[in-house]
């Protein structure tokens, strides 16, 4: 088992982006009283707010993750690493709601430094994340092009803006890299 | 002068947020009939929304900016080079509203590729961006530290959702980071 290690945000983002846009990032949420879920997410803004590390996420009210965040308040980011490209895709198309994806896909949840929700051992960079603000899409505000692409259902997304509390990485991420 | 060419997000991000947490990055915006204003940012975020990769700015109503974002409808965001600290310090210390300055900082104002608001050709890494939403921070969605820490005067922050249509870099910008 690698030891994991704290690293500056910027070190890290390069990677975080590249995986984003690529396999896809884990995103874990675990209300108290709860078991833990995980969902895949390919959309994601990380950078500065309030003068406070920040990572936004999007996640649409239909979605098992949307309840688990509104109770939780917090969340972790994790950065797969390489062989894990098939988890990744199962986690994005299944439900939590009615299954333990934990479980299914061998992941150890561990407990974060400073929130709930815990990370997942198994991914090799890590985020933990705190709530600051939320923000319902409008659709008024939305260009059409968007509307027509995404939003046939008006299943808007809310936005979380989380502060990044604690990044850090396993010590040899960069082998592991998918 | 030094060609410019596109590269990857993840590639340019790096140097990006760290340039943005240390010195400031330089937002330029130019609307039709207008001459060019830029204003020095420490807060930003980048990644993905939509899938498509975007460019997040918060600006409060009362600047100057505001204003020309609101008739321009896009901006750029520039990377300045070492030995350029002391406009970016400068350019956040004063409104445009009263003077130019592009003119001041002898910037050079280059046409973009893809957008009105043009590029500052002193400047190393460049990112072109479309406005596509834009949503005013609500008070009572935000936290009390957050509240006292920033607004006092509840100049509540209008944050801009830009995609970017595109973005290059100076061939030696490693050389040039400040």
């Amino acid at each position: 088992m690698s030891s994991k290690r704290e690293y500056t945000l910027e070190e890290l983002a390069v990677h975080t982006l590249r995986v984003l846009r690529s396999i896809g990032l884990l995103l874990v949420c675990q209300p108290e009283g709860d078991k833990p879920n995980v969902m895949t997410i390919g959309w994601g803004m990380l950078g500065v707010l309030w003068g406070r590390p920040i990572f936004v996420i999007a996640v649409r009210p239909s979605r098992y993750t949307f309840e688990l965040l509104e109770r939780a308040g917090d969340f972790t980011i994790n950065v797969p690493s390489r062989g894990m490209e098939n988890v990744v895709s199962y986690c994005g198309t299944v439900s939590g709601r009615n299954r333990d994806k934990f479980k299914e896909c061998n992941f150890t949840a561990v407990p974060s430094k400073s929130v709930h929700s815990p990370i997942i051992q198994e991914c090799i960079i890590h985020y933990e994340c705190k709530i600051l603000y939320k923000t319902d899409l409008v659709a008024k505000a939305l260009p059409k092009v968007i509307l027509d692409e995404w939003y046939p259902q008006n299943d808007y997304h809310r936005l979380y803006v989380g502060e990044i509390l604690h990044v850090y990485a396993d010590e040899d991420y960069l082998e592991k890299l998918p």
